[in-house]
């Protein structure tokens, strides 16, 4: 089959050829296609049966236009693929907790998957200060187990190996690792701050422990193939209502470090902690839903350690360590203290992760709304500043870290 | 082209066919072939001009064998792609440090390389105690340059993203995963050692720091893609003479941690030391010859990291940290402490993984041959209880190291 651009109207022909799709619409339903994406990289359909509009899908296909400007068509048509593997993958290693993919067809570059009807995009109803009680079990589920079945815990060698090959990512990866690790940090044309935080954001740029450190967490993330990570998992790659959590927009994704895709979590749940200092003038009401936040991130990390460590404890099937290398007397407990080490590396490369993450969203290319929608300059500034602060801690102390408290002490204090 | 399996027959009409080799032998030329490979996995001839035996070549090729059984033959195939492309690198990397390659045909698996004449396999002559004097500086040449241009330091992230998809080789890093970092320290029926130092062997395996020290090194290894390394440098894979060293054999390369290159070397030339024991009845013949050994290797580290250093300095081309990052007040002194402690993590993680390769040629499936040489079981006691005894400490005591002397001040101790 040759490439053509889908509209609204050829969609819904075309998703009635696909094979994988042959019984997932009533044969003589008719279709209705909205086209409901931001026009940059894909085309987004939402395709429904018009008498019963909760069957319906999403199909997501690669601009065409790209064509004409040449070598950037293959990256577009790759970011389908790697969103697509990583999403089948994610699917398996935690079900529900990612859109059920449907159909890949390599030819077309499309993507066609679960209709989110009923989910938001997390970063919005987090400023309206909106709880969702089930979050921090969903997605410290989801850490776990993407994290888990794709490391060598889980994977043989071979089968890691042979993976990973899907995954080489390149482009994609290197606009994270400079525009994470190291632009920000520097004279980069694209760097952008509020002016009234100057002297933090010029502090960081000269502080040599810290651009060490930053230097350091750029050589991890580049060299560390430890699991499948999501590599983009900010509160705006998360749909989610009270019931149902799922992660989203996958396509950074490739073999690096854990604690990047924690690190991400907890440092957007925080953000959006301080840009209450910007969007919610009423203290009782911002500090009732700041110790909410807190707890949530605690709830997630000791939920992701305890259920890391069970997986682990119940799956030992990859080759990392097998279950014979432990049996000796006095074994069990050291198997049950290299996890506990093995965790507790995690948190400390989730805190240099995540302390990165903050001073890049301060003084790199982009922001996150939770923060630059606080119009006021000055208040925005308090909510910047903290966050420099907690960065370059996280980053700077991580050795003295123990537990998820060691590290929103830090926040606290910043914040007190 | 169609494979046929070479004999000493047609690999002489076969050369004559190579494009790259059509200037290498006169037109007139009477070839003549020798067949001097094991037969385990490759034919290896060697083809000389019988009126100039200077003028000649190996031949590599692939048995054809194994396509009876089946399975192992992909393996025998892509083994032989994986040397080529490494020796390639190393050769591009390192001039006139490993054998020049001259040819490689995936059709007939045959890698045509250099003749090394004049060369003799580095473990013999010292277990004879001859020195060479040119070595310290060769091989920390072929290290500081094979690791420095491989890694992100000087490659840019789409060019080693890209090249590391040439070296999965998944089946071969296996081997060295199981047979270096588990196997040796638990039941495992292909292990092998002296029983007059099963004690020490015991030991080890029941040792819970000792095991989880391994652990952690087997994960560095397993996804710590940090450089092209040769994984398996030890000093039957050297070839030289007083004036000229080569390094060969590289079919196990993949992008991983420097330090076990280097660890590999330094490693290999003090268990020739403690060979000495069994090899060297004569004192002072011994320790003059042991000093020697020890002053090998504080030179090859120390050359290393200075040669690594300047590298760095010279050719900062990589994406990992670009010179601009460094512009600022005092951010030529912080690239600099930024280079001595990563620099520092290589001599640690050199500890790491040369301690864990002096356990395992003690208590593996193989040990090597200058230990296993010495016939007298209880003078090869001397040798593989002080190996146990450093390499142990090497690994738990890393943390401690801030020079080389740190590492040989233990080897001094144990012997002492």
């Amino acid at each position: 089959m040759d490439y053509y651009p889908l509209d609204t109207t050829t969609v819904t022909e075309y998703v009635k050829t696909r094979p994988a799709l042959k019984d997932f619409f009533p044969e003589d339903a008719t279709l209705v296609a909205r086209e409901v994406g931001d026009g940059n990289l894909n085309f987004v359909f939402f395709v429904e049966n018009a008498d019963d509009l909760t069957n319906s899908i999403v199909v997501k296909q690669a601009l065409p236009y790209l064509r004409v400007i040449g070598e950037s068509w293959p990256l577009t048509q790759e970011r389908v693929r790697y969103e697509t593997q990583a999403l089948r993958k994610q699917y398996e290693a935690a079900p529900g907790l990612s859109p059920k993919v449907y159909d890949y067809n390599d030819e077309m570059s499309t993507l066609i998957m679960e209709h989110l009807r009923e989910h938001e995009i997390m970063r919005f109803p987090m400023v309206a200060r909106k709880r969702f009680p089930k979050f921090a079990d969903h997605i410290s589920t989801f850490l776990a187990n993407t994290l888990f079945y794709t490391s060598d815990l889980y994977m043989t060698g071979e089968e890691k190996k042979k993976y990973m090959e899907l995954f080489t990512n390149e482009e994609l990866r290197k606009l994270q690792e400079d525009f994470v690790y190291t632009n920000p940090y520097m004279d980069s044309e694209e760097n952008n701050w509020n002016p009234l935080v100057d002297d933090a954001v010029t502090a960081v740029r000269q502080n040599a422990e810290l651009k060490i450190a930053i230097a350091e967490a750029k050589r991890a993330y580049t060299t560390h193939a430890e699991a499948l990570i999501h590599a983009d998992l900010h509160t705006g790659s998360i749909m989610l209502n009270e019931e149902d959590t799922r992660v989203i927009d996958p396509e950074f994704a490739f073999f690096g470090p854990m604690g990047y895709d924690i690190g991400a979590v907890l440092q957007n749940l925080i953000l959006n902690y301080l840009s209450h200092y910007g969007h919610t003038p009423d203290k009782a009401e911002r500090e009732s839903y700041q110790a909410y936040i807190l707890e949530t991130v605690a709830a997630i990390w000791n939920g992701f350690a305890a259920k890391f460590d069970t997986l682990w404890k119940e799956n030992n099937r990859g080759d990392a360590v097998p279950a014979k290398y432990w049996e000796f007397e006095g074994g069990e407990e050291a198997f049950a203290e290299y996890r506990r080490r093995y965790i507790l590396r995690l948190l400390r490369e989730t805190a240099v992760h995540g302390g990165t993450k903050f001073l890049r969203r301060m003084m790199g290319i982009v922001s996150v709304w939770d923060i630059s929608s606080i119009e006021d300059e000055e208040k925005r500034a308090v909510a910047e500043r903290a966050a420099i602060a907690i960065g370059s801690r996280w980053l700077l102390e991580k050795e003295s870290f123990n537990s998820i408290d060691d590290m929103l002490a830090i926040v606290k204090e910043e914040t007190g």
